[in-house]
């Protein structure tokens, strides 16, 4: 909304005052679309395969332009260049790829180079399910909305020559190739490649399939291709060596690295002409499919309406009294970022591609995919365990299919494909502290044989590469890693934790105490000269140099990942307490913790730190600073703005963190099913609960009074900062009453 | 066969003496593979849509090095170095195209780069229907067979890992993109753009689709692709920017503009696999159902016999008796020659693909296809007129249902594109000359009414863009054209002369008065000064400078295409009594005619003036001139070897103009039922006669005596040195009595 003139600002403010009574009001998707928050304003159906969004990463017109950097979001705030709208995206995540299927409206004589097609553009708006923007280099009015797995544009063209254009040379992947076939003047089939995620495994890239519908006949229609050039003597009489060659009328299949179709009209008056695209990762009949059943004789009001519905439901599990209005707008966009990823994989039909094999298999449940589980572990899959159980429970049944599929459960998981990317062992925390929630519908006989397949396995074991060395001495070093030897010990060890904690559940003693002692080894790594964890060498002693800052600002260093020893040290919290004792007691662990923030060594915008602030409240009386950090925090880093969020939105883990912190509750100890208790931003919280998984169907959480936390009142009887998660979902409420 | 070894050779012909009962025996497919003959020596069923060859185009190791000049021809005799073995090529043509679906069989570690991969080799055979290889670096011996629409390879592997490459990004064509999957470990299917004929109208490029099945399951297998390299700063981060990636297992999709396959197998032992490969042009369901009716169940050995079977069939049209074994292999490989194009386009089921429409149609015919009319009109037709008169019927109608599709009879058609390569309007021609040699089962109304439309559509008229300044003067000027004003002009003529020709025969009596004064207008262009044609400029004025000489080897200029003015005077054959007269009579024409001869002007090596040598007989006494230059042209310029064809062998024009003139009759006047006669290679030919379209079952041309034609005897009648068509195939002899 930032780009709206004033008075339209002011114009939709007087209508919002009237008229607020849907929570999808509250949401403005253009927050964290700048300061690499790198979410798009573009539709997306609650957890929808398409997410159809303004691509504006392309050319040097742009401040960002994704070929000059390392970039990861198909669509920045403060880029002005737009080259398309691409149908399959990631939101909120720190490597490029999707970011194709690119759609673009053009008037007048065909062009199809981006660089040159490319436009400004002016009066975007956006709302859960919708887009507009109007074009300025066409005078194109672009409206767009999406059903979970079709995404549908609409073009308001001026009189004249007018061209859609779908490009399948541009992409935000580093990948190319493609295939594509005009089925007829109203419909385009093809597929195009994607993957190398943070630019690993290029040999997993994958094809995205889509059939495409015009709501009206073009006029005229056609391919394009920029072959591969060629050199030598040869070359002398191909006149049209590395050029883009326009192939008009052409129904044939074309393949290549750089193609594209373009649809033109003629049109006698201004018209619109809606393109319904729906997209597969299994085949283009199951593209053509999800198009048919989705979005057939629906239009695109229909469709905007129902994925509008969709979202206020999902929106409605949680509803907010008090706070301000910009409150409100913050917490129910933080709210609609995490409804985005895990992410619907599966065809309309139930196939979908599975994990490793290369087959197609079919499923009755949903099928999600889109698993940064590093991020997620923290707080994600905790709200879902509250808000949406049966989610959570398709997810980590989602999980156990791919054990199934490949031997593995997922560590960073992006439609079929396992990225690798960052370290540790987290779908076992996930699937514990989903089990101990009390979600136990999943065979969970199979997860825990899963977890402790990546957590004992020595040989070939994918996801704990490092577990010889963590195995023999507790603590991994140089021997095994280039980089992160203290933050993969940490991980695995709150990775144990959650084994132990789900080992104890299950009453497998000896489990769950030889679980219990491998969580705790990173007391190994603590070194009382700096009351900070340290990285030790193969020989034992102490990693020279160390200097406890080093790391911030992803500096590659053998200690820790994306972060220093201040940024890690507390990431303990299943320990808090013996981490309390390490410090030397209350005082010591108090003044130690206050030095991350007063140095300025706090970091919001990455995963390892965001629970220190909570971590006050271990301390009695100096739970003051939970609430003052937690305030502060979310005033600093979270606004109703594209900079509205820390840092990348890690698929909604950063909205997560606000989610939960604007409740005032805080699931402190992944692995352990308990709420730490900081100052509610909402007088009253109501939170609906999935009856199939708990027995109220809501609680609320209340707030008295405006200073810092007095007294706390749980169902009606007194509580200290901890609360369990049955305490909390078996009563009504809890009562935070200030000071 | 010329690499064998002596002591092969000889033993070869010891069996060849014993048992030479197959006319298959008397082919030689290495005929033509050098000296820019463009034939091949792959297997291809007669006028088969699959032709799987060897393809040693690539590679600097060779002399003659695709890339490093215009070069037209997957398999060069001279070449050594081979990168794999291709299953869609074209045989006789000038300009690069197809030579795709290229196999390859190694052996260790995968090397997928052709320029490594590549090999030398030894030991070929090959005869129609079967060629066979050793690959030296791999030790692997290679043998092809192939039916109508299938190729088959067997390799012989070593014990040892073994690859069956399919490279998709390599090909003769200039044109790239593919796309692909790997079904299962026994098979694979996808689609190569091929297309840019004579490097024109690369906007035209289409698919040909494929569908490869293994005899043995792969132990392993995988893609690779070669993505465009990317540039800017974010390609730092991106190690494998630019390479091949190996994709192993993978069952997904994929497209570039350089991919492939592989299959590898552990061999325990030394193993044969075998793999058959279908193609389509309409898709790859269709590829599979040509595999499939076609080879399955079907062992390499049933196959081999069958396409045998039917080379053996269709060469017995002639049976020849007399002459030397050399005599007989350079006429059956010249007849082997004439059956491969035009060649079948449609798929088992009939579907094909229209030409300009783009629609798939189906037909009950055959539907032919490689119309390189230029070429073809002046005997090759006219061969199968005589030999295949169904199949020249079939021909006809499939240029009649392109003339339905797109409006125009074809010029230089291929695989439903049109080249539009060379001048004039041939076609009117081919369907004249085989109407009134009574093959009359196609819709000649139709015909006639496309036939006019070439003819006297002024505008936008694609056959005869020079059309509008022909019917004003008479002549072409460079007004209308940069290149062979005179060549079109006589073209023209000669297509008007074959319009007058059915026009008569249709009792069209204003037509044909029309036609035929059109026909005669070159003479306006002949020139008293030199007794040639030459050029006017656009005032009527002689054009300026003017050599007669200038125009050979190809060499560009205003007046002549691919030939000077002495090769294309004498072209008008329908008008020979009225150039004698231009001449200056029957002295003067001799005189210039013996010219082209001595003064080293005559060109065997391209079309314009193949039929010079037969002029003489018009010149009664002199007609031992022409079988004094038949006879020397044919020691010249045909041999068992692979220089055995004086250039491109012009899609057989080059052998149909060998085996008519080694039967001792020639159709000298295209569009007009006439041979002339010279002295025959043979004692005795007999030609085989279909009674679907001619009375008698067969006819003989018999030979007596040493020297010169003494007599001639048609029928048991005394005949002059010109018969009519229908005296030929009434009768049932001709007896040419030697002195």
């Amino acid at each position: 909304m930032n780009k709206f003139s004033i008075s339209i600002i002011l114009l939709l403010a007087a209508a919002f005052v009237c008229n607020a009574q849907e929570l999808t009001d509250y949401v403005n998707p253009f927050i964290g679309t700048s300061n690499y928050g790198t979410t798009n304003p573009g539709p997306i159906a609650p957890r929808g395969m398409v997410n159809l969004t303004p691509f504006n990463a392309a050319g040097k017109q742009n401040k960002f332009d994704k070929d000059s950097q390392w970039f990861s979001t198909p669509y920045e705030h403060t880029n002005t260049f737009l080259t398309g709208f691409s149908h399959v995206n990631l939101s909120g995540v720190g490597c490029p790829d999707l970011g194709v299927l690119l759609l673009m409206p053009t008037t007048g004589n065909l062009e199809t180079n981006h660089f040159k097609y490319g436009s400004t553009y002016k009066n975007e708006n956006a709302e859960p399910g919708y887009y507009r923007v109007d074009i300025d280099k066409y005078n194109v009015i672009t409206e767009l909305t999406a059903s979970k797995r079709v995404g549908i544009s609409r073009y308001t063209f001026p009189k004249g020559k007018s061209n859609v254009l779908l490009n399948l040379g541009l992409g935000l992947t580093n990948e190319s190739g493609a295939m594509v076939q005009i089925v007829s003047d109203t419909e385009i089939e093809g597929m195009r490649t994607v993957g190398s995620f943070c630019y690993n495994s290029p040999e997993n890239a994958y094809p995205v399939y889509f059939v495409a519908k015009f709501s009206k006949p073009a006029d005229e229609f056609g391919t394009w291709n920029t072959p591969k050039k060629y050199d030598g003597v040869e070359a002398q009489w191909m006149g049209y060596n590395g050029k883009t060659r326009i192939m008009n009328n052409n129904t044939k299949m074309i393949a290549g690295d750089s193609i594209g179709t373009f649809f033109t009209y003629n049109f006698k008056e201004k018209s619109t002409v809606e393109v319904k695209l729906g997209v597969s990762y299994v085949s283009i009949e199951n593209a053509r499919e999800n198009l048919e059943k989705e979005t057939m004789n629906k239009s695109f009001e229909n469709v905007r309406i129902e994925t509008k519905n969709k979202w206020n439901e999902t929106l409605s599990r949680i509803k907010v009294e008090g706070g301000t209005e910009e409150d409100k707008t913050i917490f129910y966009s933080a709210l609609y970022h995490t409804q985005i990823h895990p992410n619907t994989f599966n065809d309309i039909n139930g196939d979908y591609q599975e994990i490793g094999t290369g087959k197609v298999a079919n499923t009755d449940r949903t099928r999600y995919t889109v698993f940064s589980l590093w991020d997620t572990y923290r707080n994600t899959h905790q709200l879902l365990s509250l808000i949406f159980p049966k989610q959570q429970s398709d997810m980590i049944k989602t999980m156990l299919q791919m054990y199934d599929e490949n031997g593995w459960l997922p560590k960073w998981e992006l439609n079929s494909t396992e990225t690798f990317t960052m370290v540790g062992d987290p779908a076992a925390v996930v699937i514990a502290d989903t089990y101990l929630k009390g979600i136990k519908d999943f065979d969970v006989n199979k997860a825990y044989e899963a977890m402790l397949k990546s957590a004992d396995q020595i040989e070939n074991n994918p996801v704990r590469k490092e577990l010889k060395e963590y195995l023999e001495r507790g603590y991994i070093t140089e021997k095994s890693t280039k980089s992160g030897a203290v933050s993969i010990t940490q991980e695995f060890n709150i990775a144990d934790f959650a084994i132990a904690q789900l080992a104890n559940e299950l009453g497998k003693e000896e489990d769950a105490k030889r679980f219990y002692k491998r969580s705790t080894t990173y007391r190994i790594l603590f070194d009382k000269e700096f009351n900070l964890l340290r990285p030790r060498s193969k020989d034992g002693t102490w990693h020279e140099p160390f200097s406890p800052d080093t790391g911030a600002n992803f500096v590659k260093n053998i200690a820790f990942i994306e972060g220093n020893s201040w940024q890690y040290t507390f990431m303990v919290t299943h320990d808090t307490p013996e981490l309390i004792k390490l410090m030397g007691g209350k005082k010591g662990f108090v003044n130690q913790l206050e030095k991350v923030f007063s140095n300025k060594q706090f970091d919001m915008a990455n995963e390892p730190d965001i629970g220190y602030p909570y971590l006050f409240n271990y301390i009695k009386g100096e739970e003051h600073r939970t609430q003052k950090h937690v305030s502060n925090l979310i005033k600093t880093h979270y606004k109703n703005n594209s900079n509205g969020i820390p840092g990348n939105d890690d698929t909604g883990t950063m909205s997560s963190w606000l989610v939960y912190s604007m409740m005032g509750i805080y699931p402190i100890i992944p692995g352990k099913p308990v709420y730490t208790i900081t100052k509610p931003v909402f007088d009253k919280v109501t939170i609906e609960l999935d009856t199939e998984y708990y027995k109220n169907n809501s609680i609320t959480i209340t707030k008295q009074g405006t200073g810092a936390i007095d007294k706390i009142e749980l169902n009606g009887r007194k509580s200290d900062f901890f609360i369990s998660h049955d305490e909390l979902v078996n009563g009504n409420n809890l009562n935070i009453i200030l000071k």
